[in-house]
């Protein structure tokens, strides 16, 4: 299984002349596959459905006597705060539940920042000078666009299997308090699969800050999208920093986006109990509450930890099967010679693809037959893969054979990308 | 019906002593009732409760094959833009419906335009220096509240039956460039029932403004709020700007939130095509869409023009007879003498209750008399009301009776606050 570069020069040519022709073959067949966006499948939604015929009339009232119907309640309904407390790791009175969206969430924690300054902030971020980011790559293009839209500058470090550098994320927020914030996705990472190690929360937790009011944003999207039986738990980072004296770091989100209905489901923020007063007030100024009667219909459907994970269970046995399907069509197409690399995530929604200097070709081939996937460089700050290898791969939304054909057009066309510049880098340095 | 100020004082002190035996008599009887917010009452909910079971189960898709289940769609569903678009008075390509929250899309505009500048600013509001909002008052809070957040200087303007002072208005938008916005509830006002006249609307549309950036934040809040038979329609202000020559004016809004269920509604946005391109864009940062579900449910119990108005017709017959209460206790107790003034609006929310120097004193005595009301003040930016006058009352949400009760609470508390103040001013004349 050597890589590319191991093969004599008869050995490219035969690979890149036989890739054309696979590539070719495969064009002709017309396909017409959207992988870009990791969206649940139709079979995924059906597990939910019920959903649809809830709370049911005549059923309205909360367990505490709110009548969900009326205006109120920002922190959402106390049986909703209660249960996904549970689940983000926080208590109850530090987590609230709002809106259809955890990225809006996010992004009003930085607009609330810029505009008026987080509680720890000397000043608003937006008269604070040119302030930055630190955005572990690859990442969340959502992340990094809503980051790009306000003029935050985006400062790269590696992410790892098991986290970011930490040596670099230290030195960078030590030293500039310009630094404000750090997109996390802590669980399964979007795009790679990367799980944060304890010792890494543990790091993140504790490590000096030049700007007192550095925030970690901490988005636990996949928080219970495992794709194999282990459930991987990681440290809670809103403790951690508590126990560090480094309480208000911390702003963990997650989402039932992937749980029930994408924009149909519920958001959810917890951190200290001083960032919670502050973002509750502020928020308290933009509308006057979330919507109640959806948090109701979750509590109908979903009442306690046992039936979402229960659900998880169902949705891991669609999923699973389509990741597997990936691998099996890369392992075969891919594996030998070692054209590319990818990652086996233990759950989230990505696979990870590595295509050394032939990302950009590789996406342009598969699109041309037929294939969409993600821009390349989606996964980076101002769109820039500095290695143009990374593709995402976003195997959720297709059905199982659907998934194994899009996998090949794929396979097909890194072999054709990879074959074409290794032959190109040889007849460079022959000349 | 002469006024406190051409009673003779044997009369006053009369009016006083009485008054006082009244309002000791009715604090004895430990009302406890809350009139301080606009909310639906919940026999009006009781209308909609169908919305419970909608849109049920195996109902998921809109029109266009759009499944509401998935990501996606910022502008909301194609069905929902094209009935809210006629009600609100936009083409649907100019509409969005999106969030539970027409103030939420309101913020969104502020601080989009404070971050990045609207498509008419040369720079983002936060850079231009200290700017500046026309606040017709009395006004709606809410809206005062979020301008201040954010330090924008407010500017008081007088609002009169048929829309704020327009010589005055028109002075300051011509002359000074930090004026970059307006809040303006067209119709049935909160909290004075105004209703802007087409002379009025047809000014606000052509008015020079030195800020080219200056938008009407048009808060159609009542727009089908009737109270009478009379369904009271504005001139358009959209197409007014657009025939004036400023397109890019009019920001309008809407929402269900009286129509449905506050908080569990549908939020409704029109503007010129620039600004919706400008707005989706950046809202588009902030999450991937709306709950187009909420939409959908919406459409299957409330499809058209007809059952709105149907639904609002089942609205007043609860609603009128409130405000006739109140009406027919203020007239019997604040008559004669002619203690206070009031509205009678032909719709909305609110009736305002004005009674010179000691709105302050009369919200207190409520308060100690078990009847909670709006602070005072609450209508006016910075809560100041500069001649202590004004006391919003807010009929919906009790019953007819308890609004009669609570009515007469009010009124016993003004006759007590007016006539202490008559007599304090005659015994300073003396001195």
């Amino acid at each position: 299984m050597g890589a590319l570069t191991e093969l004599d020069d008869r050995a490219i040519d035969a690979l890149h002349e036989q890739a054309a022709i696979s590539y070719g073959t495969f064009k002709k067949r017309e396909v017409r596959l959207n992988m870009a966006r990791g969206k649940p499948a139709l079979g995924q939604l059906d597990l939910v459905e019920r959903l649809l015929d809830l709370p049911g009339r005549g059923n309205h009232v909360a367990h505490d006597g709110t009548d969900c119907r009326n205006y109120g309640g920002m922190e959402g309904l106390a049986e909703a705060r209660a249960l996904y407390a549970r689940l983000i790791g926080a208590r109850p009175e530090n987590t609230m539940v709002g809106g259809n969206s955890s990225l809006a969430l996010m992004h009003d924690n930085i607009v609330y920042s810029m505009l008026k300054g987080n509680p720890s902030s000397p000043l608003p971020w937006n008269r604070a000078g040119r302030i930055r980011f630190l955005c572990p790559t690859p990442g969340y293009d959502y992340h990094f666009n809503m980051t790009e839209e306000y003029g935050i500058q985006m400062i790269s470090v590696p992410l790892g299997e098991d986290g970011p550098d930490m040596d670099r994320v230290e030195a960078l927020v030590a030293e500039d308090a310009a630094i404000k914030g750090m997109w996390c996705v802590p669980k399964y990472s979007n795009p790679t699969g990367a799980v944060y190690s304890d010792a890494v929360i543990e790091r993140l937790a504790r490590m000096p800050a030049a700007a007192p009011d550095f925030r970690i944003f901490w988005d636990n999207a996949y928080i219970m999208h495992h794709l194999t039986e282990e459930r991987i738990e990681t440290a809670n980072l809103l403790t951690a920093c508590e126990r560090a004296g480094n309480p208000d770091r911390a702003l963990m989100f997650m989402s039932t986006s992937k749980i029930t209905f994408p924009g149909a489901g519920l958001a959810v923020f917890a951190s200290s109990e001083t960032n919670m007063r502050w973002f509750l007030a502020s928020a308290s100024r933009r509308s006057i509450g979330p919507d109640k009667i959806n948090q109701l219909r979750h509590m109908c459907a979903l009442p306690d930890e046992s039936a979402l994970y229960a659900l998880m269970d169902q949705y891991r046995a669609i999923i699973a099967p389509k990741f597997d399907a990936v691998y099996g069509t890369f392992d075969r197409l891919l594996g030998d010679p070692r054209v590319a690399t990818w990652t086996r995530p233990k759950g989230g929604y990505f696979i990870s693809l590595y295509a050394d200097g032939c990302a950009r070709r590789t996406v342009e081939l598969a699109g041309e037959a037929g294939i969409a996937l993600t821009p390349t460089g989606a996964a980076f700050p101002y769109r820039n893969d500095p290695d143009d290898r990374h593709i995402r791969v976003a195997p959720t939304t297709l059905s199982a054979d659907e998934v194994g054909l899009a996998a090949e057009g794929i396979a097909l066309a890194v072999r054709l990308a990879a074959s074409e510049r290794e032959k190109a880098r040889r007849s460079l340095r022959v000349t």
